[in-house]
């Protein structure tokens, strides 16, 4: 049923020419402003229940829909966070990134909303729809070949005209401590969780929603979900040490990145555990959302829920928050009909 | 882009062989009170609003999401307050209906959750996924024919059987006054609209919506969105008496009925407008909505959304509730893909 197919390795980010805007590691002081800077931005997104998944699953499901946030996923807040930490003198040179992925897109929407310029390189075999979508936040793109020299090289370029700031996205603390406030609202709206899931990729999802956890309910177990096609994180915590993903391939292509130095620290001492999860759990996971709740999520945001319908881990009984990463999916080419 | 197909005329319902229960055209009075009756077992769905759609129309636009209702349909509101109208002597010889889409589901669920049985006739080249949907909630099937003459005989004899109360989709007060709470929780939840938009089909959401709406607020304008191969509510306001469709072809295949002697005269009594909407401009609204909103609702649901594309009312500057009826859509069968 699912033909496996190798996707673009230059979508796994790369990170030693991205500048670390905040120094340390943040706080879970870093997360609540974080929450205070971006909240007249971003959408307060809904926590959904459903009793037919709760009844196949035998545990008290919450999804924290991110799918409806502001560019469709959670990357705005990140995005968001970085953006309006910056002083005005660096914001008016405008922020810069390479991505092809929802942070682009997040990107180009936080700077607008700042009111300053946003600089998007993109590979130009990237989807029309990716394109459309920076242009219409007022993203200014600039294409080059599909090669990650090209997409380094270009972005150099664009930086020396500009003195744009770059914005990593992922292994950057302020970008972290922006994700992390979704846990944070999660936790706010449902007590007494037992459980928190996520998909991780680069891990800034996992390592923003580890500290706001941690500071908020020590109780609650972090568990993320990755593709088995891109699983360097479950081999980094393994061998104690980043092992990135070489040829990743996985229908959720927002997780084909490899964790970063800044958030590998905080997955291995917060991340109670990493599972691996097949793609045809992922698409049969994505499909339960799409059917049940009438919602609409890209495969990387399905992970957990094919980790539960593998049932990598035991949640009989218990009280599940999952953080549902995002919902941009091309219409024409959904996965079950691929 | 569309190919107009022929429907099923099956799907057409027949009103004169089922048992009104109330004998009197519901007040007011009565939609609070199945509002009462049916809220422990309905969902209170969400308004959500989408600013993308706002600039694109240039109103605020407040969606109530049926499709998040229990069996995915506004249905479920009628249905549960006919079947906990009941006598107790009444229910426990169950109930019927000859139906293949959303209202047999609903009806079926409704059973169940009283404790009692449905009956309920359906083609027999009903499409899989409303079988099970049916069976999944405990309906009993009674595969015919896929005659009108099939499904009327077959539920005679399911009734002579079993003395069963047969529960028409629309065309019954109980019905009518259960869709009327679905707009009452809108109007509790949005003050001040200016006007609330609903699909029109046999009728009861909208004869329903008309009743709340002049009783909670009397300046909120109603109206109804009807396709074009379907317009039979069009043309029957405009002669003042039942026209009803012959050859109905639409995508919006919950809305192939004709309106019941019961909801025209309220419908022409208490609705400002019918406006009729082509396909095309209704599979658009849907992937509005699917894009930009990230839920899932089915084609019947974007009729209005249809209609403001094709600018058929002014709503520049207003306050627009729009009901979105459901979402029952097949995954693999999406009217973009055809």
């Amino acid at each position: 049923m699912i033909k496996k197919k190798v996707y673009d390795i230059l979508d796994i980010a790369i990170h030693h020419q991205f500048v670390n805007i905040m120094a340390e590691k943040p706080t879970f002081k870093d997360i609540l402003d974080a929450a205070e800077r971006i909240s007249p931005y971003i959408n307060r997104t809904p926590v959904l229940t459903c009793s037919s998944l709760d009844s196949m699953f035998g545990a008290k499901l919450y999804f924290k829909c991110e799918n409806f946030q502001k560019a469709a996923a959670f990357k705005f807040r990140g995005a968001c966070n970085a953006v309006f930490s910056l002083s005005d003198d660096l914001a008016k040179k405008g922020v810069a990134t390479h991505s092809s992925g929802n942070h682009a897109a997040a990107l180009a929407l936080a700077a607008r909303l700042r009111g300053i310029d946003s600089f998007i390189v993109m590979p130009k075999t990237a989807p029309t729809i990716k394109k459309l979508a920076v242009e219409g936040y007022g993203g200014q793109i600039t294409y080059c070949e599909p090669t990650l020299k090209a997409r380094e090289t270009t972005l150099e370029k664009v930086i020396n005209q500009t003195n744009a700031t770059v914005i990593h996205p992922y292994n950057d603390y302020r970008i972290i401590a922006g994700q992390g406030t979704a846990a944070m609202e999660l936790l706010e709206d449902i007590h007494s969780l037992d459980v928190v899931m996520i998909p991780i990729g680069g891990g800034g999802l996992t390592s923003g929603t580890a500290l706001a956890i941690a500071g908020v309910s020590s109780k609650t177990r972090v568990i993320a979900a990755e593709p088995e096609g891109a699983d360097d994180a479950f081999r980094s915590l393994k061998e104690g040490k980043i092992m990135p993903s070489i040829n990743p391939h996985t229908v959720a292509n927002g997780l084909l990145t490899s964790l970063g130095d800044l958030t590998f620290p905080i997955i291995r001492e917060l991340v109670e555990q990493i599972v691996t999860v097949s793609d045809k759990a992922t698409i049969a996971g994505m499909r339960h959302v799409w059917e049940r709740m009438k919602i609409i999520i890209e495969p990387s945001a399905a992970v957990p829920v094919g980790a539960l319908l593998e049932k990598k881990i035991d949640i009989n009984g218990k009280r599940v928050g999952i953080i549902l990463s995002g919902g941009n999916v091309d219409l024409e080419r959904l996965p079950w009909n691929l």
